[in-house]
């Protein structure tokens, strides 16, 4: 039986892509090879690149004065590659940070290293429950960018829109929330976003830049890391994860067919609206995040006791569903609803809540 | 129609394996899911990532004293975390390079930028047709490290014993040989190998590290390019490439299935034998490589002129051969001839040269 998997990310894949990544595993569109054995100079995987990278700019309305790389490493590579790409060709970058969470804070140390860092907000005295608000004055006019980021995924909070850096470049950390909502993408300087919660398989991290944000980068910054090395080589510099970024454009086709963005988002609110509300008229259950910043996303809740929360987890395996216990730094359970989890598995989930609330009350 | 794919990577994977990875796409071994979309942090996933790990140490024999990570980025990535692990925690690496290929220069000019590097030996000079003798005193005594390609993918060349560095550590490049052949891994420092040629799907790079070399890292190094990242949360520090190292464990249970290194060794050598002594016997075809240094993997042979090659390459298409085109650096055809390449397909390539030769005598 198919169950259903909370998990922050990795996480679910629609069927439909499933049954077609399996339907061609071992004969590719007639090509007589899998996609895993397919030559990256091959032209049937050079279709599937181009495919990948049109329907991502058609799903997310990218504007031309922007490209897009698939690379690997995952968000936190690009922890480091943001201020050594970032660094008006010096060895010393100015970035200011906001820090919204975890990842966010991780974002922050890393670049530390790589020049003159500002800590310009952080929601970590509260425990991350919340956005700080920002006004254009707080970043530094000659910072190279301001980092953010959009979606936190341990503590299910969100930017509600962009804060306003005037003309410094904004760089946003959107791995949880990329293609589950309509993004205006003209409003930030670099994107990035690892694939393993809404746009397929762990392995490939997508890179949204600006064009006249390329060419910054520090000397010392390596090959791999330089946006510039795969953007000049549309993703195709070395090896790339081929299999994955065959499957993101199968996500990327199945999400085209159902509408794109507008539809899927109109289901996920609908799906966090549930959740939210079923939690709200609870008196077992809890959500410490300020309404106006709760994630579309990531929904943590807590029962009153870390041992209620312990029996929460463990009897709800045998409902089908799994991977809802929190993140270890913030406890209680974490139900993750990306795209590709159908309603039915959040209607499973407050079936459980309710049955658990009446035997625990 | 399977086809014979003598692509050098990415490349064929054995057919059980495919098979087996078909079977349980949608749900893996009755956890109700992908292995695509299971948490990294899940018991499933972690026996993977175990299993992985002691299968690949049983078949190449990894010492006790040898750590075995699964990372990112690709051989190329490793061209830079080389320098950036083996500084003696200082900026300033000292590294000895020799040249055997494309990949071992790109090796060495991508570490040019991290400290006093030097091209001990190479055979560029020469088309990259054998590997140059060294000894002992043509390394510096107080170099970090030295680095070889192992095999030459590009020009079908591969070192018959490792040089001999004295007490300087040895770096080997083995993507298009390991788990082809044995190797004594104790003679070296550090070995590093992408998976997409002998091992898995393109996305997963092996590194196997000497325990007293993992903790010399330049102050330098992003935190995602330093091995001691991932040593130390054994390959979790961030969501690792899953699904591709599953795959790879996968391969590793089939080789340890069919006997192990031992056994596909013998019959690597068998088709590397079969089709060297064939181009030998042939009129038309060449191999420009010295006999005592020529790869088991990669074997490029040539016609008397491109119009021919490119008749070859065009015409043996009808009869399921593909990716036999050689590299643009090396021209003419090139058959990589992995693991994964059954003997039939060495046997149909000679065929098909054999019926080639006839018609284009």
């Amino acid at each position: 039986m198919r169950k259903f998997n909370f998990s922050a990310g990795p996480s679910m894949l629609p069927l439909k892509v499933l049954e077609r990544v399996q339907a061609g595993l071992i004969d590719y569109d007639g090509t007589g090879m899998s996609v895993m054995e397919m030559s990256h100079r091959s032209k049937p995987y050079e279709a599937i690149n181009a495919e990948a990278e049109s329907l991502l700019r058609k799903l997310m309305a990218i504007p031309d004065n922007y490209d897009v790389i698939f690379v690997q490493g995952g968000g936190s590579t690009q922890f480091e590659a943001v201020p050594l790409n970032l660094a008006h060709n010096s060895t010393c970058t100015k970035g200011d940070y906001i820090v919204t969470g975890n990842f966010a804070n991780k974002a922050y140390k890393e670049a530390l290293k790589y020049g003159d860092m500002r800590l310009v907000a952080s929601s970590k005295e509260d425990g991350y429950t919340y956005i700080p608000a920002t006004t254009r004055s707080d970043f530094r006019e000659d910072a190279d960018y301001v980092h953010i980021c959009y979606n936190n995924t341990i503590y299910g909070t969100r930017y509600t829109c962009p804060p306003d850096t005037g003309d410094v470049p904004l760089v946003a950390d959107m791995s949880s929330i990329i293609l589950s909502q309509k993004v205006d993408v003209s409003k930030f300087g670099v994107i990035y976003a690892g694939a393993q919660k809404n746009v397929g398989p762990a392995g490939v991290t997508i890179v949204i830049v600006r064009k006249d944000l390329e060419d910054k980068a520090s000397p010392l910054c390596p090959t791999m890391l330089k946006w510039k090395t795969q953007i000049d080589a549309k993703s195709l510099y070395n090896t790339p994860p081929c299999f994955s970024i065959y499957v993101a454009m199968e996500v990327f086709r199945y999400l085209d067919e159902i509408g794109g963005v507008d539809a899927i988002q109109k289901i996920n609110e609908e799906k966090a609206a549930m959740l939210y509300d079923y939690i709200d008229s609870s008196k077992l259950y809890s959500n410490p995040v300020k309404k106006e910043f709760r994630s579309m996303m990531n929904v943590p809740f807590f029962t009153p006791s870390p041992e209620l929360d312990a029996k929460f987890i463990a009897e709800s395996a045998d409902y089908g569903i799994v991977s809802i216990k929190g993140h270890k730094l913030a406890g209680g359970m974490r139900a993750s609803i990306y795209n590709a989890m159908p309603v039915e598995g959040v209607k499973a989930l407050i079936e459980f809540m309710k049955k658990f609330e009446k035997e625990n009350a």
